[in-house]
């Protein structure tokens, strides 16, 4: 092993207050080149660059060696800090430079399969499989760094308001509901499996009855699911769970943890309390039960204004109870050609939309998609339920009113991102609370709980679990940040009679319950105290305020769309003796 | 629901400067008892108990149901604190008393099938998988929260030091040597499996070759090892790696952290540097490579005096390269009894002793179990090897060096047990230094490494890897706290060519070195950094500091000696169309 040099300084660390100062670094060299007898390298560790000179004072053979130095290559200098004669605006040690003195090398490198800067564009997959490399760029030291952050604050203000934090168990039991469980065969008791949390969900409910009163937990949860969209097969909660409270309780609690995760680590002052919305405004008025709320584009129901319609799709929806409903862009007519509305149109199929009804609000005249069917007038009527004014766009969906909601939710965001709106500078965070206890499953029609089925229905809701549950809201509460769900809770039931009921409602049988709930449902017979809480999406909660728009430059060793491990190759072959072990054969 | 009285207070922080204030209080009824036409409560939360008495001067009916109450039922109460007219020395709140005023009745209780007391000496199966009433017990809440004070403390100092906290994945790769891993079979590529995690170690590695300069981790670890002693299939270890560091710098930054630690949480100033031993030193005076400093009984070596003797254990064990060696018990022949010595030779036959030889020496006579084959004059000269005097008890082992060591590290443990001079206020931490790089493989009688492949021999050593690698030693060290491992780590290998050459000791063929680290070599490609570090089991960390004898005690949800959650009735069985989407069967 080669000489070490203790470090003194971090390279990024540096500054005009340095200069004449004898410092150690140590790094990697970012880039080495020679220039009128002298030798510039530019040396990188994980707070940045800064510029190391070798002059023609020092040795020949320490000379010779910086000559020989090759980008990545592992270093260690002594030297002097310099003010430079160029100084280098765009370097944050630009106005400095090292004049080396003497020089170790640690480790040589071969030329790097990608490169390290920031901005480099690379094939995600060979990101992932050199990830190490991929990590030395400083943008992803910048994010690890910041997640560290994060959780570091969260633990510090958890800890500070009495929460433990509490390790729960990985090895768990399956409960074949949710999402997908990752299963671990059991050695020990073949035949057997354990399952890998999902989420610490029954675990903080039991800490709750053990009388931990306030749990905290930065917990690993998994879920076998397809990799759509920006998914990992596991992912990180901030989880948490506290007794004796209320939904104002816990909803005060967190808004003080977000004001001093904006405040510390974005220098951005948030004001409490967040803005609040039901559950029912925010589909009413965004159709979204997480709505982005930087900009307008309000949904407006024009039911009435057409309640008498001849044009047929608008009449079918309202005669099946569903809706006419649409949104208005401002200025939007000129900037959306007839070209574009068919491609929007055509998006909005996802949603399952079969159309969508433009208005165009000119100078003198409306032109609409269904000028047949309505007269100026009546397309004046539909304009003013929406204030529209000249060069606005008006786009309605009548549909059932699922489709309705999610088509327009869609229209108003993706609409706004073509127009550059969506200012990620600016932060709108607000709970929606008063989520339905159930929605029908879209497949067996029958209810399933929204949420989960611990959740604690409203106080002035729980006689019409028996009557017209469908009704009933829950005492639930999701986080929302500029159109995404940060993290979600509710108030849990710890009345066992209730927990019953519940289970009911939903059509498990006792045995069900028992299988699957029973050390709950055993749990609740001795004490359980009032208890509610929430968990956060750390991984999405971190890629937001950072900036970046997948989990992935957030998490150190993601999987890629197949699961896999670039890095360790993970999944892999395992030897028969394994398998045999376990009890257990490939199909 | 129960209207929601908000607590102002915990139960156990109440104290007589609280007199005449109104406070309210939330928890679980400890015991209930009428006397003298008053009610008596003990109140519990997770801070204490304090007594809470309903007199007659309130509302009949919350006098009636304060009658009602029953153990482990949740109430909250308002009332106001009063100086008790008969303190109670024993309670931390004993000398105030609670008169209520208002009582809510949150939920009834079942008579638990547990007392909820410290002391309560329960069938350990009964206490895990009732553990949500267990941890209602004041020692387990406190054990609970003084391990959220040691990983608090933990992330505290590392974060002040400049370590990233950074998740390693769950989901990695098997690699087929040490202990057995639990394997996750892949659905999306199916025949393929996961691996959970034995440690953190390649992925630390990979983040120092990253940049990431000083991690650390408190991490999930796995292990599907058989559960004698006191193991668990999942535990936690502090996992730290440093970049550009010796061994010093790796020992210095852990006494910060142990020192600071000792300080906090337990009030004890521990002086730094702490002793440090080499393995030879340690073995040869302690026949432990983790020495108990608490007390005395050091090993001598008989080798010397016992050279030219007859006597054909003694002879045999030398002829056979082994060792003669004993201890000496102060003042133990009178403690020790002849069937007592019996039992401790029958105790140390576990350790491959086939006997134990006795010498005790009496005012006028050294009497011995060995007596036919040495004069006075030789166990007297026997007895000066250790100094012994009138009274003294020494035990000698004859053996292949290595039994030698085991047998007689027990008996000074164990006796020292006996002999109650395992002081638990005192902790004496030391660090043990240059271990071997490999041992002798038991079965195999290949070498093996003793710590793992990855660690660096010492400088001066390398260029025995040649030669006589069985000679050379690893800049690896252990952290030792009473006998016990808290810790330990090295400086790795970060040279491609030595880790290489390091293989090849070990007989790994180049496809196994491919196979199974081959990312590691690969990534040694790029420039690695020197690094190293080091990683704490925190389950036996907070466990010894807490003063507890079972890791169980210090984990929320243990699993039992069948690597069974009793609370879960993990592992379990799985649907049949589970298995089916994972491509196994049972068989």
């Amino acid at each position: 092993m080669s000489e070490l040099f203790k470090r003194t300084h971090l390279c990024g660390n540096l500054n005009i207050k340095n200069v004449e100062e004898e410092v150690v670094l140590n790094g990697w060299v970012a880039k080495q080149r020679s220039l009128g007898g002298l030798i510039f390298v530019d040396l990188r560790d994980k707070t940045g660059i800064v510029q190391i000179t070798f002059d023609d004072t020092i040795p020949k053979e320490v000379f010779d060696q910086a000559e020989a130095l090759r980008s990545e290559y592992v270093i260690g200098i002594k030297g002097i800090v310099k003010e430079r004669a160029a100084k280098n605006p765009n370097l944050p040690t630009g106005e400095i430079e090292v004049f080396a003195k003497e020089l170790v090398l640690y480790s040589e490198s071969e030329t790097p399969p990608i490169y390290i800067k920031d901005d480099d564009n690379v094939d995600d997959n060979l990101r992932l499989k050199y990830r190490y490399l991929d990590l030395r760029k400083l943008k992803m030291q910048e994010n690890v760094r910041f997640r560290h952050q994060v959780t570091k604050l969260a633990r510090d203000y958890f800890d500070e308001n009495g929460f433990t934090e509490i390790e729960t168990p990985i090895l768990i039991k399956s409960t074949p509901e949710g999402a997908r469980d990752y299963l671990v065969p059991s050695r020990v008791n073949q035949g057997h499996f354990y399952a890998l949390p999902q989420s610490p969900q029954l675990f903080k409910q039991l800490l709750m009855v053990s009388g931990c009163d306030r749990y905290m937990q930065i917990a690993k949860c998994f879920r076998d699911e397809d990799l759509r969209a920006d998914r990992q097969p596991e992912f990180t909660q901030i989880d948490l769970e506290m007794s004796f409270v209320d939904q104002d309780d816990v909803i005060e609690m967190q808004e003080g943890f977000l004001q001093r995760l904006f405040k510390e680590l974005m220098d951005i002052e948030i004001k409490t309390p967040f803005p609040r919305m039901t559950y029912d405004e925010a589909m009413e008025r965004f159709g979204s039960d997480k709505p982005d709320t930087r900009f307008g584009f309000e949904l407006k129901s024009i039911n009435e204004v057409v309640a008498d319609t001849e044009f047929k799709v608008f009449a079918d929806a309202l005669a099946g109870g569903g809706d006419v409903r649409g949104i208005c862009i401002d200025g939007g007519s000129a900037k959306f050609s007839r070209k574009d509305i068919d491609k929007l149109t055509e998006q909005t199929k996802h949603y399952g939309a079969k159309g969508v009804v433009w208005i165009r609000v000119e100078e003198n005249e409306l032109k609409s998609s269904v000028n047949k069917f309505f007269s100026q007038e009546q397309l004046a009527e539909i304009a003013a339920v929406f204030g529209a004014k000249t060069g606005d766009l008006i786009l309605i969906v009548a549909d059932r009113t699922k489709v309705v909601f999610d088509s327009l939710g869609f229209l108003r965001r993706h609409i706004a991102g073509l127009l550059g709106l969506l200012d990620d500078q600016q932060f709108n965070l607000l709970w929606v609370t008063d989520f339905p206890m159930f929605e029908k499953d879209d497949e067996t029609g029958e209810l399933k709980a929204m949420h989960h089925p611990f959740t604690h229905p409203k106080q002035e809701d729980i006689s019409l679990l028996d009557t017209a549950p469908e009704k009933v809201k829950a005492d639930a509460y999701d986080i929302v940040l500029n159109g995404v769900e940060l993290g979600g809770g509710s108030i849990r039931i710890h009345e066992g009679d209730l927990q019953a009921k519940m289970f009911k409602v939903l059509k498990l049988t006792d045995e069900e319950c028992q299988e699957k709930f029973g050390f709950l449902l055993e749990a609740f017979k001795y004490g359980a105290p009032p208890h509610g809480g929430l968990a956060y999406g750390l991984d999405r909660l971190v890629m937001l305020l950072s900036g970046e728009h997948s989990i992935r430059e957030v998490m150190a060793f993601p999987k890629n769309q197949n699961a896999q491990c670039m890095v360790c190759e993970a999944p892999g072959l395992v030897e028969e003796g394994q398998l045999e072990e376990l009890g257990i054969n490939l199909r």
